[in-house]
């Protein structure tokens, strides 16, 4: 980040006709992403949300009120634009694209869907380990080519969604084992499991975290054992935007979660996660706390996709318009406080 | 508001390729939104943005950290596009316009502002009534007539905006009345006064409720007695709105004290009103409570003007837009809970 566009769109706030400080937030964010961006007019002329999608083999297990086909048909709604962040991506005109990593039956080819499948999904992480290394590793790199790919298009802001039934019981361990806190903790309903599945939910992951603890395993690993293909491939995404200087706007619990990790990859990459809301999956404020990120939102949601984010976008958006467009004390005569 | 629309659209909801209640705070605001509108794929097509401007006496008294001239040239910043409010009407691509009801010189003509001009302000209410009846019936008047040129143009959500240095000097003292409490509980710091200023604010108020409390008022000689000319255009609009059948997207402090107002005068209006954000001006929270309003926003905002009312307005569009443009499960061939 550019300390001097910082102090640059800084400065240029206090000479914006309002009262200091009076667009609260907003005037923090667009000072941050002057820096991110090295610009003191920051602005986000093109987004890119790539949505990563996978099948995870704990779902077999009951902790889902969805069976593990809807991840393929989503990933075909994805595509016909009838899903929601489809919906947001237009609104908002971002550009969009869906990556297959691993859905349980290997797809027809589709020219609208990038095919990535490393396998029908991952193995059940409560009795083995969720991926190879060379599953893990390929999924890692799927998520930075994302990410270079967007960038070499010109991308100003990065948004990576996900989709895979069984995937909030993946982060849900893996945020367990990275804040070392109980599961029960952090488990939510997901999609929508009664108390009686969400309690199976809790118990297959203390089991699988004393599994693989056993092995005393570094984030590479845990990520390896308790992930999924697309939780792996966001955290390749995000790793590369902070080292190729692209700004990511974070989605909802899986989202996060990811981050989490690639953070604790490479704590350098902190200052250029922005996000974008605050879930109602009980997990996400605890990951937000570790990462003492501030997000913009706080609606409800619990979709993933990519949705919150996308939402969270037209906020990005309306506070760099403010910052380039708003006229100046000296420019519109208006006098400055104590005049 | 139509219970048709309203049971329509939540059916409607149910059907959207997402897990039920998915989108959180988004899908009460399209169902209820759905039940204002009577139809049930409700939309905001068109957003007209009213901003009401008027002194006011207790400035004189050093209750602001501006000149009082800077209102007017704050009305010439709105109607020139530069002013915060003005960028995010052209962002959102909502209709606009400017009223002047009473700055403390009286204008030169300018086809870009309205001129319903009460004179120079209102009077200082720590010494006497704010306004006369005449005024403060013009004022109503004002700001429903806006309403109805909304409404015949075609609106399909409206917003009331205020200009006005020392105006949350009124509003507090409003509120102090209505929710029965003492002013320090209501007060801030504004544009941004420091604390001696605010003690002498709140030394003010009181004064004054204490002055115009003795002739046992109701709510409109109130408004009266510690009122602007802006805030009464506010009421007189918010009050048409409930009667035309116009949904209202509420901004800030002075707003919702405006709408307290409204409500109080006609509590049928109460289910017209949405409300855009929870701004950092203390008293704001308060109110809020006391009309059991939810704000979509919270981004420690404090500027007024319809600033945060336009930026959440994003968020009632993109509820509407995932309404409305999502897959169903059935169309999409994704399969439902349980299935």
């Amino acid at each position: 980040p550019s300390a001097l566009a910082q102090s640059q769109a800084r400065a240029h706030q206090e000479q914006l006709t309002k009262p200091a400080g009076a667009l609260g937030e907003l005037e923090q964010l667009v000072i941050r992403l002057a820096g991110l961006q090295g610009r003191a007019q920051p602005c986000i002329d093109q987004c890119h949300i790539s949505i990563f999608a996978a099948d995870h083999g704990i779902a077999a297990a009951g902790v889902s009120a969805y069976p593990q086909a809807v991840t393929a048909q989503m990933v075909a709604n994805f595509a016909a634009g009838g899903a929601a962040v489809s919906v947001l991506a237009r609104l908002v005109g971002a550009r969009f694209d869906v990556v297959n990593l691993g859905t349980l039956h290997r797809p027809d080819p589709d020219p609208r869907v990038l095919d990535r499948w490393l396998g029908p999904g991952t193995a059940d992480f409560s009795q083995q380990a969720a991926m190879t290394v060379e599953q893990r590793d390929a999924a890692l790199l799927a998520g930075a080519e994302r990410l270079a790919q967007a960038q070499a298009a010109g991308c100003d802001l990065f948004v990576a969604g996900e989709m895979g039934i069984g995937n909030t019981s993946a982060a849900t361990a893996l945020g367990a084992v990275l804040l070392e806190r109980d599961p029960e903790q952090l488990a939510g309903p997901g999609t929508g499991i009664d108390a009686q599945s969400l309690g199976r939910k809790v118990a297959l992951i203390r089991q699988a975290i004393q599994l693989h603890g056993a092995g005393r395993p570094d984030v590479l690993e845990w990520l390896r054992c308790l992930g999924g293909f697309e939780i792996a491939a966001m955290v390749g995404a995000y790793l590369h935007a902070g080292q190729r200087g692209v700004p990511v706007l974070v989605d909802g619990f899986i989202s996060t979660l990811a981050a989490l990790l690639a953070v604790r990859l490479n704590p350098a990459l902190a200052p250029w996660l922005l996000y974008g809301h605050c879930s109602a999956e009980p997990g996400h404020r605890l990951l937000l706390q570790a990462l003492e990120a501030r997000p913009l939102l706080a609606l409800g949601m619990r979709l993933g996709e990519g949705s919150g984010a996308a939402l969270a976008l037209q906020v990005v958006r309306s506070a760099c318009a403010l910052h380039n467009e708003m006229a100046t004390f000296a420019g519109a005569g208006v006098a400055g406080p104590g005049a």
